[in-house]
């Protein structure tokens, strides 16, 4: 019968746990989030840019999690701030939504829980699996970072929400409670992301990082983010790559 | 495209998510404890009743969540409940701990990690996931239950610990966080376990609630929880059962 730390040989390892940045990393919101008002716009007979209409949505994200970032307003879920930044961007663009019935304005909302993978993102993550504590290290809650594994088939081993530390990336507290419920110390967890200001404060924090360029999560216009800017432990071309590296990068 | 609400499908289920007690009724805790303390025996020659070191041990962890639960210390995890549990289970039963070397007294304290499922298990919750979200809603921390996933092959959905909560069942607010965190009403989860008296409280919370008997979790010596004494929603043989039943159990 074998005795001793029963994970020996994941010392050899980088690290214990890798963690994702989802929206944009995982998961393409933009095609999501289009295809979702595009079935509103079709059903309304609306009409309406719903590519563009997807960026001006997400691009009020930032402000609106700042907000609860820097205590100007309580904690409340992605679900709260998606539909105040939804009727916003409506308004912006001229979208009649006082005439969307409210249980179709509720699944147009739900759009984020329902976003597919990149091409290679269930099949890195499966591999990554084998070797790794794999999860999501996201500003989605619980509820919807599990419809969302359910729907694009993420094989997560833990659910790490910003309902449970009450908080939103880059606050330290983010990346350091996380690691505080995997009861790691924070060396021994990795954070991937498409976006290098995600990595430098996980970074800050003391966690490994990983960055995947992610060039079409914003369209063609994407000017951001295109490469790593920063001293990053890895560089991957996508989660498969980075699985690749992960099995084959140890720490003697 | 379709439009409208995603889950119409879900409507007609009982239930959206299936949570589960894992001490006992997902995972075999006295075989594998018991294991733990044979190969601690065997490495360091100490003479001991396994099987008795183990049920002493189990013993000791009612009391000490109880002592959170009723506010006389703070919340802490069960691996220090379970450390200060096995110390004192080792002094009744005149085991020599102070030999045990660091290392080998961490592995032995985390057994409670790598606990085997039931025969029916990981079939029985990879079939619930087809239709289900799946998770445990146990005493234990995201750590642990997550350590006990990879162990087991738990192919849960989510993890809801009790650090998540930061309390112990029978708390109510350990049934109701759980609902909270997956963002439904309490009735549209069911809480399966081999214990009435965690059902009783899941029930008085609104949860559905399913008993499983697990006649071998205590040994052979097993007087408690051999049948159902309330009104549960549904009584199945084992994992396997529960899912035949729910996938047959519509609510128009």
């Amino acid at each position: 019968m074998p005795v001793g730390p029963e994970f020996s040989a994941a010392t050899q390892k980088i690290v214990d746990a890798v963690l994702f940045d989802t929206f944009g990393t995982v998961v393409d919101w933009k095609s999501g989030v289009a295809d979702a008002v595009e079935a509103i716009a079709f059903r309304y007979g609306f009409e309406v840019d719903a590519a563009e209409f997807a960026l001006r949505w997400r691009a009020r994200y930032a402000p609106a999690t700042e907000s609860v970032r820097t205590g100007v307003r309580e904690f409340v879920t992605l679900d709260e701030l998606h539909r105040e930044n939804l009727i916003a961007t409506a308004d912006e663009m001229g979208l009649p939504i006082d005439r969307i019935e409210p249980a179709d304005l509720a699944w147009l909302n739900q759009a984020w829980h329902r976003l597919d993978g990149w091409p290679d993102s269930v099949a890195g993550l499966t591999e990554l699996k084998r070797d790794f504590i794999i999860g999501p290290l996201s500003n989605g809650h619980v509820a919807l970072l599990t419809n969302m594994a359910k729907h694009a088939g993420l094989p997560w081993d833990v659910i790490i929400g910003s309902d449970v530390t009450r908080a939103y990336k880059p606050d330290p507290n983010v990346y350091l409670g996380a690691a505080r419920l995997l009861d790691l110390p924070p060396h021994r967890v990795m954070l991937c992301a498409a976006h290098n200001s995600d990595l430098a404060a996980a970074q800050r924090a003391g966690l490994r990082t990983a960055f995947i360029a992610r060039p079409q999560e914003y369209g063609p216009s994407q000017r951001t983010d295109l490469h790593a800017t920063g001293a990053w432990d890895l560089i991957a071309r996508d989660i498969r790559d980075l699985a690749t590296q992960l099995r084959d990068h140890r720490t003697a």
